[in-house]
């Protein structure tokens, strides 16, 4: 595994961290904004597609793909890389977020999660141990444990939650048989911070190539969030990569790298992009609106993307307006390329060690916008 | 008008021949085949993905653009090519067909005809004048004359409909101010050869840089449109362009050629691919259909296309089931480009001197996979 997976930091600035992943199929540059494929595609784009946004590694969904088409029938077509093609890193989820958000009439118990599949009522029983066999079949670079994730404010829940979260842990290290897959563990916890230094220094003694911080953006207050993320930053590895999972706003992205976070994931670039919205830094623009039908400009002139190359925001529009799919194909190439290229400013200003003013620079221009708005 | 439309005829072989067209916006080689952008868009894919196909030429439909975003905002924009992103040739239609076909409570007078929009239920009127205006907004590089497409059998009805179309194709001539779009005629007169002959004389007679066979594949049978094309091909100009309307399947473009016809279009591959289906030259594959679920294959293994050279049946199947919009996306892709490919092979063909093998080749592997099915 050593040979596959290790993280080269380039550059740090206060807790800001910039550095090289390597895996198996290929390195990616930290900080990173990584768009998800949840089904084995990302919606509405092709991967030479994806590749064009800059993406450098792409999300699946362990639990989506285990009830359709099937591990197992991924693992027969050759894994992952080879049924979606995309020969870049890929990461897939345990399944145990799904399973908690879309699933109905779940059971938990020691061993695991009796859950009815969201797609057809059908039973299912998830284990460490199950996920992770269907992530050796499904065949991603980086693989994570399966955990619980529990609503963030109930405390005793949190605690049995992270005691349940590390022994499952141990479970998964301890079924794993593939050598070219990393696993990284989940720090969890919800919004306490003493259940996640507890949770962060349980996770960190495994000395996995990277860990997570998982059960957040999902309704704590951005300050809770803030205080998670110092406290666990103080406790993970400094030579392992960091992921906080599914955050993608470019807000949540420069707070997470200020405070150590490398990895990102977040369906937002293209879930918005089919509710016909284009991200800008500083606000969202709803491009159905009467005011964009006469506007010959790009979603943002500086936008070096292929939608910002080629299409002015009334054609867009029209597409909108004529239900035709392209809206949906062109928003979402320009948010994915959106964020990639903002982590990548990210990137390129902590290692020239001006990412102090960078920050400043993108608060001080957001409160304007706010302002403004 | 003469410095920017005509047309090489480079080969024949019987009635089938081989040219090239130029236009402001390039060349295309004939025989062609056409994808249809009806909304300024060819469904579910980008302009770089038509273009990668192969396509030269695209499609678009004067009633949608009219209704939806409004000619006269697509030419404020800088028309259609700067609008849509394809800086290649694209013929619009008069409008004609679709108030047919679409609008409701039509009504038709001399001057021109009365409907309703199929989206919102506003009246409109469209002449022929007005047809040239919305496509010189629009600015094509091939404009269509203003046709009523009448209901094939009805004998008396088409008699006056040729004549009226006639008249029609005057006032499209004489309202016409735009010098770099070429207009062309179209023939009408159902099944009727009497009428087709005298259509056809009449719109010949015009000596303009192109002329069209309208009014067929509406529901006659075969035998009825080849004794059409037949007929006709002996009126209209040797030394001009002659376009099928409408048409597309492997073996109606063939037949078409075989008669004559330089250039087709359809909504065709785009249609089956939004409903799940792979044609191929023979037969057309509902890839829904669960005995895919497992085949490694691409759809078409002699395929050069970006569909076939990078996924297997199992992953479109997959991506079908999983209601990804990729499966259309990748689809469309296939099909166009099957299509454009068997009118590349038949131009070759006629180059080369071998169109007769060909065709027959081509019938008699047809007979076959329709025995084996």
């Amino acid at each position: 595994m050593e040979n596959f997976f290790y993280f080269d930091l380039l550059a740090t600035y206060q807790n800001a961290r910039a550095g090289i992943f390597h895996t198996p199929h290929g390195d990616f540059e930290t900080p990173i904004f990584a768009p998800v494929g949840t089904q084995a595609s990302v919606k509405a784009m092709t991967p030479q597609q994806v590749e064009q946004t800059g993406a450098q590694l792409i999300l699946a969904n362990t639990y989506h793909l285990y009830l359709r088409p099937g591990d197992q029938l991924i693992a027969e077509l050759g894994g992952l890389h080879q049924f979606m093609n995309w020969q870049h890193p890929i990461l897939t989820d345990s399944g145990g977020f799904q399973i908690f958000s879309l699933a109905s009439t779940r059971k938990i118990t020691e061993d695991g999660v009796v859950f009815q599949s969201h797609i057809d009522g059908s039973s299912h029983f998830l284990t460490p141990e199950k996920s992770i066999e269907i992530q050796e079949n499904l065949g991603a670079d980086i693989i994570m444990a399966f955990d619980e994730c529990a609503e963030p404010y109930d405390r005793e829940y949190n605690k049995n939650a992270i005691s349940r979260t590390h022994r499952w842990l141990q479970r998964c290290i301890d079924h794993k048989k593939r050598s070219d897959q990393a696993l990284f563990g989940i720090v969890q916890g919800g919004i306490h911070l003493d259940l996640r230094i507890k949770s962060a220094s349980l996770v960190a003694e495994k000395n996995l190539p990277g860990n997570a911080i998982g059960g957040l953006s999902v309704g704590e207050t951005k300050d809770e969030m803030h205080k998670v993320l110092e406290e666990v930053h103080k406790i993970l590895p400094i030579d392992k990569p960091r992921y906080l999972m599914g955050v993608g706003t470019p807000i949540d992205i420069i707070n997470g790298v200020l405070r150590g976070v490398d990895m990102f994931d977040c369906v937002l670039p293209t879930r918005l992009a089919r509710h016909k919205t284009a991200m800008t830094l500083y606000k969202n623009l709803n491009l159905s609106n009467a005011k964009y039908a006469r506007d010959e400009n790009p979603i943002n002139n500086m936008c070096t993307c292929y939608t910002c190359q080629h299409y002015s925001k009334a054609y867009i529009r029209h597409l909108i307006q004529a239900k035709e799919m392209l809206a949906a194909t062109l928003l979402s190439i320009h948010n994915i390329h959106m964020l990639i290229q903002f982590t990548k400013d990210i990137r390129t200003s902590i290692i020239n060690g001006d990412f102090g003013e960078f920050a400043r620079n993108f608060f001080s221009n957001l409160n304007q916008e706010t302002h403004n708005f």
